[in-house]
């Protein structure tokens, strides 16, 4: 097995830098740039954040692939956060796997300088911002430290001491430049997220060196203080509503409360495998595609090919990201942009049996972020068919003739999980034997929460004692390059009307008639299509090649969402997620616009080094172009007492289907070995 | 198993009538009214069409149930064609299962009285339908039919005999009254109903003395005859432009191209199923239901309970519905309805292994409907439960300490699939351990269509030779009876809304913060939320009882569609499928309001026995009464070429996901047998 394909060596030009390869990049960063790879490089210092890999341009990856050219160099992008200078550097480094050179191309990619406040928060700082909180909050209030959460700031075995666990508010400030962070404080528990305990801190660490550090504000059980000073000083006064410890049930834990009963159905493949997974590239029955995990992004699939030939170039995800509602500053002005930590980054070790089927394909993935060293992710990645449950297509026939056809659908699914924080997001590429591909995402993990506080019941439900589901958001982002018949497409809309026509046979009959609407959209701007608008039912990324039956061939994309609104353009946080406001974008395709978002978004959200709309800002043509399709989904969270310990994954997603729709000349699944058939002996 | 509950058998009340009593309440009928029973009882005389339980009030139900009440009288619902006296009657019989009375509701029921000619069309009238097709129709365009379709009209042995196979346009006119129907013809090969010849022909058949029929027009490769004689005297003359028979490929088939490969993955219950159907009572895990399948409306099930408390009174199919656009006659008009030819009646026997997992639990049920004896449908029903293949829920936690925690998504589905002529639907009602049910429809069969006229571009693409897909709707109606915390509820709807705020730590600094916007609907048409408006993102039946935290307990209806738009309202025709205009619809639960489609609608589609429309017409409070939710979903399908043989059902199908938001103090699937846990040693 696989008995249709082999194996594509030419699929390791999408492949992430193996574990070697991250080390001679490291090594050749730091020597060449004397660069700091110490995973507690202070911020004044120049840290290499990241390594990955470098994109082949698509011309050579094509040429490559399709017309004998040569293997496209491979190259990896080093980020250096340069403290010494404020600024980050984007570098490529080559050619792997002994780089010789490394070229600044940080202008080229963003147009811009990168402030070096827009860093994601490193290891390195974290360790100094909490050695300063400790310094500089608790070890100052001891007593109310006591008293409200049971937590001995005084005990100097770490091990026995209980403490109160952060989770930040971002972006961090109001403006560009701005580092400056409300971080609140939750219990040290199982699910902490879901235990805040009403104390905030709001810390200033814009300078990179952290002696210039401060704390700018506090807030303790709704009041608010300038100073731990203060706090402390009112506090021992006895002029504040004090907070008084109480032990809470263990409601975030996920230990289960009852033994097991039988097992639940399992799966088994009786006769073994029917997909391979070879170095980066799967084969599955007609499907083939090469796949990789972006330490930012997350999972991508390049090269997708039904029956040998090239479907998409790229589906990808490109961004997480959620706007909360709060009376409270830690969830206020909350806009994650997950990508900007690192979505791929938290694709950990898959659980058998539950994330995954116990005998899926699970692949070993190497990262190297944030980090001294590049570090394995053991089985972060599984690959299984998967019999979703239904027939595929079934056709029982009973009248004029009695026969029976149809085929279960098994489906391949590719999977990764990344678990950013308290959100754990479900990523699955599925192929069907019919040719459609569907990229989709579930939420589910522990939700963001707040303490109680006067008037907040506009922005949420309570969902256990003094807590509070805050309102929110998720939108998700990806990317669509279908390819169909080649590069060169067209934006197809069809819809339906209702028409009042006469019937040719009693043409005194007037009825209003369904009719097909077909249109093209022929520029960026004109295929931008909002959320809150009306768009057509079906989007087609189509070919003027025609099919056996005289219509374009295309392949139509289906949006799945329950999508909350998009931020409102006039916030100045807008321009970090403008992709947001598109159910889908067509854009043509550049290699420049690798990606809808960027790493630099979240701490310099007033002014991104990506700003989506501005890829349609030039409202280039789209005829016979190279189309990438960007498709939004997402869906609106309130909270509820059910999210408790954890958001579930039914009914919390989104997701778009990639259906051929007049591609073939007939459905290929008519060709799959699973189909059955009966008819009376 | 299963160890949480027993059978209860007081869901008897819900189940349809046995093999027995459908034979009793006949036996009542012929003796008693005199009323034929024989299969090819023609219009003119008296026939017993239906038999079917006759649902109890819910009330008597309820205090059966609930409060120890009597069993309500158990009755069935007889559906008589009296052709003799040119109307219909639906009689109450009873008590089963020895009758002794019977009760003449149509009044009642529908407040109006009911014309012969809404009725179904049974195997009777079809019978001497065809008779008179092929005696005035075949039989004289001997040539014709040679020539163009290869049918030899003089054949006298019918085995032998090439026919064409007749699709029937729908509805059957243009007023109340009308029973003139167009019927299209299509080759007799597999899959017919994508074989269309050009051939089409509109008969009267009102009069429900057959001799009294007549063929009213022809069309004949895009040209329009006024009666056969003139169609046979110009194709003499050679003054018609004719199609000439031309053999096709058999593209319609379902026939394996190739032979078995590996089997697919299979799915096995290790340690035995952990559900148990006992008669028409269901137990798995923390749910309980009683199901039926009525032989109009489809598979419903009652009394669904989770943990022991109720849940939904009622969940049920209630209608399918398509509306067509064409040139041609056949589909110009077409608006099928499907209960009025029955939905569940054509729930088969399912395919193992296909259309439902080999090991899952197969119900045999029986049907009377149009019919001389009860039917025995073998394994129309399957149960089982299903790993979905993602977690329910898990997190992965890596920030301030280790551990995993999850559980499979492993749910119970309930599934009939009904092959309506040329369409398979796939019904699915699935319970998940979140306490969350899902409704979901998914199409596939074949798709209707017509033969390549010219104009017909603006109605569909053509999907082989000679062959356009016609363009048309799915809408699928679903009844909900939610009952939250008993019957007493309340409509509320929930949404998010951007408010400028100033920041309380920052007056200075304002945002847009979203909100949460709730509202309660009071009456009925405030409650009736339109497709193509903005219905608000969360809707709930809630009760005024509050859960731990302080807020209403509900369950939220979260509905999935892909629908076209509806009907123009300015249609006579639309009156027969009002329920269509509304995503969901909340009305006070009547028993007279059973249904929100009828047996009549199809053939009386201008003047319906039951126009949902006038259940929210009178606009009735809400406000703590037993609500019902209608929801409709649907999707708009534009034919294309990978509907050549069949529409699959990724991507085709629509539903509903009932959810518990603030009904339980935390997630139920805590306690989940399935749970896993890991931490580190
Ligand atoms: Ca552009
Ligand atoms: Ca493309
Ligand atoms: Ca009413
Ligand atoms: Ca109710
Ligand atoms: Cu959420
Ligand atoms: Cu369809």
């Amino acid at each position: 097995f696989p008995p249709k394909a082999k194996h594509d060596p030419r699929s390791a030009v999408f492949a992430d830098l193996t574990r070697e390869e991250y080390t001679q990049v490291q090594d050749y960063m730091r020597k060449g740039l004397g660069v700091s790879t110490d995973a507690l490089t202070e911020p004044s210092q120049d840290f290499l954040f990241l390594i990955e890999l470098s994109l082949p341009k698509k011309a050579s990856a094509l040429s490559y692939l399709d017309a004998g050219g040569p293997p496209p160099t491979r190259e990896a992008t080093a980020v250096v956060f340069h403290g010494t200078r404020g600024h980050i550097k984007e570098y490529v480094v080559g050619p792997l796997p002994d780089p010789t050179y490394h070229r600044d191309v940080t202008e080229e990619r963003y147009g811009t300088q990168l402030h070096i406040n827009a860093r994601t928060v490193t290891v390195g700082e974290y360790h100094l911002l909490f050695k300063m909180l400790d310094e500089q909050v608790f070890a100052k209030l001891g007593a109310l430290m006591k008293d409200s959460f049971d937590v001995d700031v005084d005990q100097k075995d770490e091990r026995r001491r209980r403490r109160l666990n952060a989770f930040e508010q971002m972006p961090r400030g109001r403006k560009s430049g701005d580092r400056s962070t409300w971080i609140s404080y939750f219990r040290d528990v199982s699910g902490m997220y879901i235990h805040p305990v009403g104390f905030e801190v709001l810390v200033n660490h814009a300078s990179v060196n952290a002696s210039d550090w401060r704390v700018e504000r506090l807030l303790y059980n709704g009041r608010y203080f300038e100073s731990v000073d203060e706090l402390k000083a009112k506090y021992a006064a006895g002029d504040v509503s004090k907070i008084v410890y109480k032990e809470t049930p263990d409601y975030g834990s996920l230990k289960p409360r009852s033994g097991p009963l039988q097992v639940a159905p399992q799966q088994y493949y009786a006769e073994g495998k029917r997909f391979s997974v070879g170095g980066n590239h799967v084969l599955y029955l007609d499907w083939s595609f090469a796949f990789g995990l972006s330490s930012l992004t997350g999972m991508r699939v390049f090269d997708v090919r039904f029956g040998g030939r090239r479907i998409a170039y790229e589906l990808s995800v490109q961004e997480a990201m959620s706007v909360y509602g709060a009376v409270s500053p830690g969830l206020a002005l909350t806009k994650f942009l997950d990508s900007s930590i690192g979505v791929g980054r938290f694709a950990h070790e898959l659980t058998r049996g539950v994330d995954c089927p116990y005998d899926a394909t699970y692949v070993t993935t190497h990262r190297y972020i944030d980090v001294a060293a590049p570090t394995r992710f053991a089985n972060s990645i599984c690959v299984f068919e998967h019999n979703v449950g239904q027939p595929l297509r079934r056709h029982f026939a009973d009248f004029f003739g009695n026969s029976y056809g149809g085929m279960v659908n098994s489906a391949l699914v590719f999977r990764t999980i990344t678990a950013i924080g308290n959100y754990d997001y479900l990523w699955d590429f599925v192929f069907y034997q019919n040719g459609a591909v569907e990229a989709k995402v579930h939420a589910t993990g522990y939700m963001s929460t707040s303490y109680v506080l006067p008037g907040n019941e506009k922005y949420g439900h309570q969902v256990a004692d003094k807590v509070l589901g805050n309102i929110h958001t998720h939108f998700v982002s990806f990317k669509v390059d279908l390819d169909v018949m080649g590069v060169k497409n067209v934006f197809q809309t069809k819809d339906m009307k209702y028409v009042n026509v006469s019937m040719p046979w009693a043409p005194d009959h007037h009825a209003m008639v369904p009719q097909l609407v077909e249109k093209e959209l022929k520029t960026e701007q004109e295929a931008a299509l909002r959320y809150g608008t009306k768009t057509p039912r079906y989007l087609h990324i189509a070919s003027n090649q025609l099919n056996r039956w005289g219509n374009k061939r295309s392949y139509r994309i289906q949006v799945i969402t329950f999508a909350g609104d998009p931020l409102p353009e006039s916030e100045p946080e807008e321009r970090s997620m403008s992709w947001s406001r598109y159910k889908v974008a067509i854009t043509k395709h550049k290699d420049k616009e690798q990606t809808s978002s960027s790493l630099y978004s979240q701490n310099n959200i007033w002014s991104p080094a990506v700003d989506f709309s501005q890829y349609i800002e030039d409202n280039e043509s789209i005829e016979e172009e190279d189309l990438v399709a960007w498709v939004t989904a997402g869906f609106l969270h309130i909270p509820h007492s059910e999210d408790v310990p954890n958001t579930v994954t039914v009914g919390n997603g989104g997701g778009v289907i990639l259906r051929p729709h007049n591609y073939f000349d007939e459905d290929p699944s008519v060709n799959s070995p699973d189909a059955v058939y009966i008819k009376p002996g």
